[in-house]
């Protein structure tokens, strides 16, 4: 299906271009001449695939989280903690690339207070993320089965929720001081692999 | 010095008017026009207090680190503990206006990728607080003069720089969750008051 896979790489390219654009302009510098500049294509053409600025505005936001959630479907075959590692140290920028899409990740969040779509879509991500990591901790863990007994379940489940928040608040706070350059990349990444060894 | 607090609360005014333009609008959406429309002030007068657009950006976020230090200056009578609880809890948002704050901060962060400045202030600001909290937790745990004897002076320094930047991070992932309405501030504050607990 050439005609398909051609359609989304353009999509992407469209994309590409929106973050750069946010990251320079931030997402109230964003119109669709800009877009179009930084993507190498008419206005005509981003119309064509997203509408208006704003649904290419929150398109960028959902195609953010849906990159880094392809990222982690790649690791199916890793065991739950190495998975684990994956989602919580995977947004640590180490580059100039990952920096703008961190910036661009800030952009929506500061973005989030007067726009309700797009705190949705930021919202469920972190809660997506957050199931994720309690499901891999409980994996990790003998999927619950304790030598306590059955009862024990909702204190495992509650116990798996509370570190799986604790984990991703941290990654989140250490993502933070790596992009102000208060931190180095492999200081936050050692630090979150030390907290998933203790798991 | 009636004339010395005056200025200074014409340019808190104007302050507070930029925060509430950058919430609404974005940093790139800040213009002299609409701060000065937000405070009810002339430009000339914005002009007059902080010089170019530039300048007031800037301005806007070293008083918003200076605020939460200000803040935190008000628990000077208050023990260790108590003091730790403060900093870590304190930007968490429980209304609007906590919310407007919190929103202005990450519009800076998100900024910080392309303004040198801006990352300076954050940065500045992030290792100043981990540097007091890890002064906090020193002094809860008597100054680290502990049983193992002076060489292990170096260790205790390490494990309470370790911890403040635990706390901290913890505490700018939890207000990010607040933020964008995926977890309760009470909950956030209720999980670093146990973290702090466990110090």
């Amino acid at each position: 299906m050439p005609k398909i896979v051609d359609h989304e790489q353009r999509r992407t390219e469209i994309v590409y271009a929106l973050w750069l654009v946010i990251a320079e302009h931030g997402i109230e510098g964003v119109s669709l001449r800009h877009v179009a500049a930084a993507a190498g294509v008419s206005m005509g053409r981003i119309q064509h695939y997203f509408g208006t600025k704003d649904a290419l505005v929150l398109a960028g936001c959902t195609a953010l989280v849906g990159s880094a959630y392809d990222d982690y479907l790649e690791t199916a075959d890793a065991d739950p903690r190495a998975r684990l590692r994956h989602v919580v140290s995977q947004q640590i920028p180490r580059d100039d690339a990952g920096r703008i899409g961190v910036s661009v990740w800030y952009a929506y969040v500061a973005k989030s207070i007067n726009h309700s779509a797009v705190r949705q879509v930021l919202a469920e991500a972190r809660r997506g993320a957050e199931e994720e990591c309690m499901r891999l901790i409980q994996a990790e863990h003998g999927g619950g089965a304790d030598s306590t007994g059955r009862e024990a379940g909702d204190d495992v489940d509650q116990a798996a929720l509370e570190q799986a928040r604790r984990l991703l608040a941290l990654a989140d706070g250490l993502t933070l001081r790596v992009l102000v350059r208060d931190l180095e990349p492999a200081e936050a990444v050692a630090m979150l692999e030390s907290e998933v060894g203790r798991i």
